[in-house]
């Protein structure tokens, strides 16, 4: 090793998953929504590239989107940050608010960045377990039982699916006055309670939520966190001394249409949620059993084919979705939902494949 | 002070520049090019617009983005490195490479961001003066001179305007084998010479450049680093685990085809520099005095008037360009140049104003 190589940082690289290309494949790996974005999102990138403003620098403030997000929130412009995708903004937080010599709490079973950016930023964690139902167990955040530095969990939880109840997200906020609180909303358009009715009563509240799956914007990357003005002017004084100008004017213009194209937004939610009811049904008949899921994917076990076999058999049928090699959940698969059409060609083939297995 | 804010990172808030938009304005603060980005680059953005795509993540790697710069540039792939802006290059580079505890080395005169990411990022920093001309003298970044911990300096200099020699860089990367030395050519496509030549003998070289300024593609936010491998891969394992996708599918396109149009972008270049080699006589002509510039804008002080006092006329006639009220340059503006016209507009004014003043 030469001697410049000795004051690098070293993390274990993060690998994202596969994007696979095939013509026919059926792509259920990375919980992107099957229905495009709003028309007016691509209109709105239409107009950027036929107006004369490339050569300029875009909003450093981000205002029209901002504008979008305070308005259909019924929030404060000042109560909002915007990043590029909710993963920029959650390492904004991360590195914002956890700046404590004791460790940040989250669940051993989530998204698997968390701990990614606790290392990169050499912030201190402790992972907590989910009960045998993957459930978070509230009590285990309390200050008092486990002193933290800061708490960062994802609503519903991530790969589970799984809901937390707003009265225990309540009972995490009101045993925990001295640290920042991240919920992470990622999925919580498809059937889950926001946290954001208890900003109001809770200063130490972030909430964070993307367009990249209710919104069908994750080619644009847009994640945004709501909390009170003190806490994001804490996150725009980090943000902007980072990068000044990360939304770049096709992302503000794309976003601040699809937020505020609120009928599509419920129109394309709806047949998602009413696409995995359906096949929560068709799963369990073919012996699949899981946690009842409020996001856009689901979680599950077979009875008797071990995960891993099933996930190689649909890869080879080019049907990706995702399977985790790690403790506790190694033999889980996390199935996006599709279209129903997808969803029908995915049973059609495991009715086939777990008959002769 | 609520307890939770104990633990907040608190930064002092960098302001960015001020971005008019009056109709009748002249705007010459931002460095920004006067000409449109390749209309290849915006055929680009519609395009994307057009395909069913936008619900999809974007590829990680950018490769098409990344192929383009190895291509247009004769390197190879695993040399290049992409971000939202050079801004976001730097900001990835400074947290990948300064961790030493000696101080990184930058000009007392510089880009404005170095103080504010070694602040953000906790590096020790140390800023060496410009000589009486504004020019950087090498010997005063030797190691055996200054212990340190890395170099970081922008070529053509900002805002300065001034270019250090290749062979003064060289010598800067001779005495310092053991730390990384980055040369940020945000101008250096308007008349300096691209450190390039130097990677094959000093690993340790990181280049950095930007589409933002020389490609007319501000508004969309791109900028790259060229390295060797081994170096390249560093900043990529800390990049991916900040966010693994931040470019998105506009910006990808936008850049590779901004990127690959040479015969554009020498076009456009060319127009820059012959306005401003012109630009310089005239402002000669006025009582202006100044470095000679090799980037896309004049730093100048005037005989008599002060700086400050232009710069509030020109205001007020809405004619923007930058000023800073910093030790040694407080008596200097920073002008963009702008298309033959928006300059005979500013000379004009300038004309009547220091005849009366």
């Amino acid at each position: 090793m030469s001697n410049w190589e000795k004051n690098v940082r070293k993390v274990v690289p993060y690998v994202p998953g596969e994007q696979p290309h095939e013509a026919d494949m059926i792509k259920l790996n990375t919980n992107e929504n099957p229905y495009p974005p709003s028309p007016k999102a691509a209109e709105a990138i239409r107009r950027v590239a036929e107006e004369d403003t490339l050569r300029l620098y875009p909003d450093p403030t981000a205002a029209e989107l901002v504008q979008a997000i305070a308005d259909v929130y019924h929030v404060s412009t000042k109560q909002v940050f915007v990043g590029v995708g909710s993963d920029d903004v959650l390492a904004m937080a991360f590195m914002t608010y956890f700046n404590s010599d004791k460790p940040i709490l989250f669940p051993d079973i989530t998204y698997s960045f968390y701990d990614v950016w606790a290392e990169e930023f050499r912030i201190p964690y402790e992972q907590i377990p989910l009960d045998e139902n993957f459930c978070i167990v509230p009590e285990q955040y309390f200050a008092e039982n486990h002193p933290n530095g800061g708490i960062v969990f994802p609503n519903p939880n991530a790969p589970t699916g799984v809901e937390l109840s707003l009265s225990a997200i309540e009972s995490i906020l009101q045993n925990n006055p001295d640290v920042v609180v991240i919920v992470d909303e990622a999925y919580v358009d498809f059937g889950a309670a926001t946290a954001q009715p208890l900003l109001e009563k809770y200063e130490n509240l972030l909430v964070v939520q993307t367009t990249s799956k209710s919104r069908s914007l994750a080619g644009m990357r847009i994640g945004y966190a709501i909390g009170n003005e003190k806490m994001i002017s804490y996150l725009n004084d980090v943000k902007y001394s980072f990068n000044s100008y990360t939304m770049n004017q096709t992302t503000i213009a794309a976003g601040a249409a699809a937020i505020r194209d609120v009928e599509y937004f419920r129109k394309t939610v709806k047949k998602v949620i009413e696409t995995r009811e359906w096949s929560k049904e068709e799963l369990k008949k073919l012996g699949f059993s899981f946690e009842d899921s409020k996001s856009n994917f689901i979680f599950a076990t077979h009875k008797s084919v071990p995960a891993g076999k099933i996930f190689q058999a649909l890869r080879e049928r080019h049907i990706y979705v995702r399977y985790f090699e790690k403790p506790r959940i190694d033999n889980y698969l996390r199935i996006t939902i599709g279209t129903r059409e997808e969803m029908q060609t995915l049973f059609d083939f495991l009715k086939d494949y777990l008959k002769e297995g």
